[in-house]
């Protein structure tokens, strides 16, 4: 069985918003082409039975090329429609919760700004974390920046495996697993991009020391 | 043990965006009083991890006056939570799933607004159907009223427990339940009321046939 770590090294976010005209399906599709090891639909205000929906079409996609789908925040949709798991913000449902009504081996993932959230995280049974933002980024503005150093810390606070995200290019995810990260999650960067495709290769080219052919 | 459709008499929907400025527990506490037998959270929008705080608040209120407690939409925060059941829209999570997914006893709730989706409700594993909206109501402006005629025919189509919802006011209560309904669901014309436990004493003085001694 291949570890969990193993399957986040490019986790790419789909989105029926994101730019680009193409759809969540559209997206990952695209990305997972271009070497997308895990898909994340995110998908906020969009009525459950609708996310469900585009959520079994994703899981089938996946399935299908042995690639990790999760859903973000909705657990009840996750489930619904045959996800590997969900990642909990900090404003979702409690780890604790979510870890009580999902069944055996379904993953879930959780947000980390700090050494102290990972530890509290893994604490609460968290299987994985996303860290960040590492650099500043138009998706969450809000948000500070944790930097390559802010994700060490944590990277070194926990067992668990860890995945930079936020404001990440292809050209800085090397120094992202460099940090110990197992993993870059994206969103615009990949699934917004004119050729998703594209933009997930070169993600992968990069983050497997292969770059240089294109230098 | 009280039949689910005693339970559903009078119904509350409690949210917290509610005009009159209480929060959702003290819409809940005073339609209790007032002699609420069910309550809602319906709070669209708001993370799951508050609307699951707000959904313990209500767990343990609704469980020490023996009223059963339903969240609106999200069947994780409603497991979370300890609620007793859910309520699915037609945009929600398809009802197999959450029966799927949802453990035993645990009530599921469906809308009606015509026969046909009550049948289908009904062999998808509904437990009780709030129909409607029976009325003209501001809450869902867009939705044409059922009519009482429209809640009679869904009330014959089914061997569910129906609850009328959607513009009824104490007055138009009794017909509702001469039309085979179990008992009537109403948002703001309680929880949103000036005298919160004073407009759930109405109603149940009009839903107990005693609202002529105010006559």
């Amino acid at each position: 069985m291949i570890p969990l770590s193993r399957k986040l090294l490019l986790y790419v976010l789909v989105d029926p918003a994101c730019p680009g005209g193409r759809s969540a399906v559209e997206q990952a599709h695209e990305a997972i082409r271009g070497g997308a090891t895990a898909i994340q639909l995110r998908a906020k205000g969009i009525p459950a039975g609708k996310l469900a929906g585009i959520g079994s079409e994703l899981a089938v996609l996946c399935r299908r090329h042995g690639r990790l789908f999760i859903v973000n925040d909705r657990l009840d949709a996750a489930l619904a429609c045959g996800a590997d798991g969900v990642h909990l913000g900090t404003d979702d449902l409690p780890l604790e919760a979510a870890r009580r009504i999902a069944p055996e081996g379904f993953v879930i993932g959780a947000s980390a700004h700090d050494p102290g959230e990972a530890v509290e995280a893994e604490r609460a049974g968290a299987d994985y974390l996303g860290v960040g933002a590492v650099f500043p980024t138009q998706t969450k503005a809000d948000v500070r920046a944790t930097g390559l150093d802010g994700l060490r810390a944590v990277v070194l606070s926990t067992r668990l495996p860890c995945v930079g995200i936020g404001g990440i290019t292809a050209r800085t995810a090397p120094e992202v697993l460099r940090c110990g990260a197992c993993g870059v999650a994206v969103h615009a960067a990949v699934a917004g991009a004119r050729e998703v495709e594209a933009a997930a290769r070169e993600f992968r080219e990069f983050l497997d020391g292969k770059e240089a052919s294109h230098a």
